[in-house]
């Protein structure tokens, strides 16, 4: 990867919020260049050798840890899977102590992911070393939209211009937030879509155009992005009928047709395969889930690698 | 390990059935060469370097698992361990985006445990990378059957013209299956022994001679290998009482005695003592217990390292 | 790290009990020498490269299976985690099954963690390579001991003729045992604190001075190390009000000012903030807690590096 001046030279990547579309680029470039490693038979490099790499999970998530963890691997650093049961955090004090224990064990890297909004912004007040957000809440998932963003890029020579419709549960959606800003930046044309139900307030503030009736929304739209319903997160609140759900803001292919013909369909997983997206389009030759996945890896060992330089530790803020 | 011509050119080893008893012989002698290896201090080799293997275990198993994990290891991969509760993989269209998510990550190896037979191909025909069967329901369990005949090659010198019994629970056993297939391609004459009701119908086509009765079937036995009893897979069927079981159908000292003088004991583990097998039987001289788990990690070394000659990835069929 | 003739020279650490000054000192005196490692750039040696260590965790216990699993790491052995529920090793028999599996898969060492006083000296006696207790029941613990002890050397300079408060529930603390056994060993005089109910009958007979007041306990102290209130161990027994237990027994500010001024908080984590320590003297400019994480490291790579001298692996016993 590169070696040239750092373009993004922060400690922690907590969130795309207050990202620069150069500093994110910065980030998909090196990306890029890592998409090839994992693609060769030894995919070992050295970068961060010696560096000691914790996964604290307290959201179970087979994906994004196992991705983590390659990417991790692969760039040689020792990684160590903390599983912490969400029954054991109860108070904030407890998710303090956590990380003053963390820090005290000088790890390099923590990567994080948290049922609230907020934790991990908390606990990378707590420690010396960099801290990435791995999801947090309804909050960011910075990583998320950084693969996203990477795999459009790739696919389409471009984001800037290019019309993106995010459709679904937007409400509880990190991936969505931290899209939206991503792409945004990136000068792409955001739409969002979804029943009023699953619309947080004030959407549009953040520069995006709202729909309400997924046929309009998709109307030349060159990448439809489909989120999963999260039904785990709806405590108490509106849970649609899956059956309802799919036949107004399920992707199908009529509805695919809609969009531009060269239109490209993503899916940050796991799919709820007939509740929001159908699975003639999920395995169609319009479909990028999988390269999302691949792009993921790569994405996490560039975030990872910008990150380890400004290592060695400074010590907590 | 040897560096000649390999043999054994498949891609996957998703079980023995098919195997050619020069093929098994090829993976034994490989193996044979590792067992060195783990016994020096300096167990690491760097033949699986840059390399990603995944331990996917949707069956807990800590023994199969660590041995693989140890092989993989020593040999130099980066060993990912994934357990996946069965609750969360009710339908086959879940296992298969399973697989597809970890293929995009780009492993070199899968290590699969499924409870359903059948599971482990069709996760390999999804798949770009080598995939093992470390367990698969009822159906096979190779490197279970490997490990288990180079221990009995390594004690006896030979496979061929042995006689070996394998007792109990035949009707749930992979490994009964898995080692029919090895020990009969290898030449030794097989007896199955158990109650009718935990022997498969039409078991004698696989070759074996068929006894109800322990004291027939050990006569003139080289080798006894007696089998868990599964009483976790017996969903609603025929449940033997412990007592009544260990009286026709374990292996006890008198027993013992009614086959060679200088036979053999064999047991996958764990070990219901007092219930497949007597505590004296287990622990005594004429054991090969503890040999056969160390066997394990040797074999699965062989697999690995055999599999491993056949990447660069190839893509998915 | 020192290559001096060694002066501690046993195969297991199993406890302090039994160890000398002069060994205890040794090994101090090396873990001393890693606490630089850990707080380089780049942390890794290959003292152990190619070894093999399994932390077998029959408790579940984040902070301390992650400190070995960090030293082990950090040292080059490969490290692999076993969890046990304590509900599959429900007979003596099984761990000794447990201990014989993994002993037949060579490792160099094991470190074990578990629920009864005196499991891990009968799985020491069982395998070929170094064992470390990382816990067995309420009877030692002794690299927390080691930790202990090299924090309060590196603050106050020696630990001879120091005065030791260890207060609360002595009767369930391993860590009170093993702390007991090692400080009294380099010369520290060492109180006890805490209700009746939770002081062991005969305490005093392991050398230290009994208190059941609290105030009169701290006098002239120079080190304060405060318990965890072991609730999940008071199986039936007296469990007291934590606002009684506080109001007694609990460590705030003002019972601090009762000990010497210089005197250093300790405490082995995890902590009841409210419980057994007010957040304000845990925080505070006298508290030592987040340093003895971070010894905890480096004791515990110190031990592994110091048994690592007897490999190759000799016989079991």
């Amino acid at each position: 990867m590169s070696a040239a001046t750092p373009v993004f030279s922060h400690r922690h990547l907590l969130g795309i919020e207050g990202l620069s579309a150069l500093e994110l680029t910065a980030l998909l470039d090196l990306a890029n260049e890592a998409v090839d490693l994992s693609r060769q038979v030894e995919k070992k490099r050295s970068t961060l050798r010696g560096r000691t790499q914790i996964n604290l999970f307290f959201e179970a998530s087979t994906r994004t840890q196992s991705s983590f963890e390659i990417a991790g691997k692969r760039l040689g650093a020792d990684v160590m899977n903390m599983a912490v049961a969400a029954s054991s955090i109860k108070k904030g004090e407890t998710l303090i102590d956590t990380a003053a224990t963390l820090n005290a064990m000088h790890p390099d890297i923590i990567v994080v992911r948290h049922n609230q909004a907020g934790a991990v912004h908390l606990l990378a007040r707590k420690v010396g070393c960099s801290v990435v957000n791995a999801g947090d809440g309804a909050h960011e998932h910075p990583t998320q939209a950084l693969l996203d963003a990477l795999t459009i890029r790739r696919n389409k020579g471009r984001i800037e211009g290019l019309v993106v419709v995010i459709c679904g549960d937007i409400l509880h959606s990190r991936v969505a937030r931290s899209n939206i800003l991503a792409l945004s930046a990136l000068g792409a044309q955001v739409r969002v879509c979804g029943p009023s139900t699953l619309l947080p307030a004030g959407i549009e503030r953040m520069g995006v155009t709202v729909f309400r009736d997924m046929t309009l929304a998709l109307r030349d739209a060159d990448i439809v992005m489909m989120l999963r319903l999260q039904r785990e997160r709806m405590n108490g609140g509106f849970v649609p009928s899956t059956r309802e759900y799919f036949r107004f803001f399920g992707l199908d292919e009529a509805k695919l047709k809609l969009a531009k013909p060269d239109a490209l369909v993503m899916h940050p997983g796991p799919m709820n395969r007939g509740v929001e997206i159908d699975t003639l389009v999920a395995d169609g030759a319009q479909s990028l889930i999988q390269e999302q996945v691949e792009m993921g890896v790569a994405v996490r060992m560039a975030v990872l690698e910008a990150l380890a330089r400004h290592l060695p530790n400074s010590s907590p803020q």
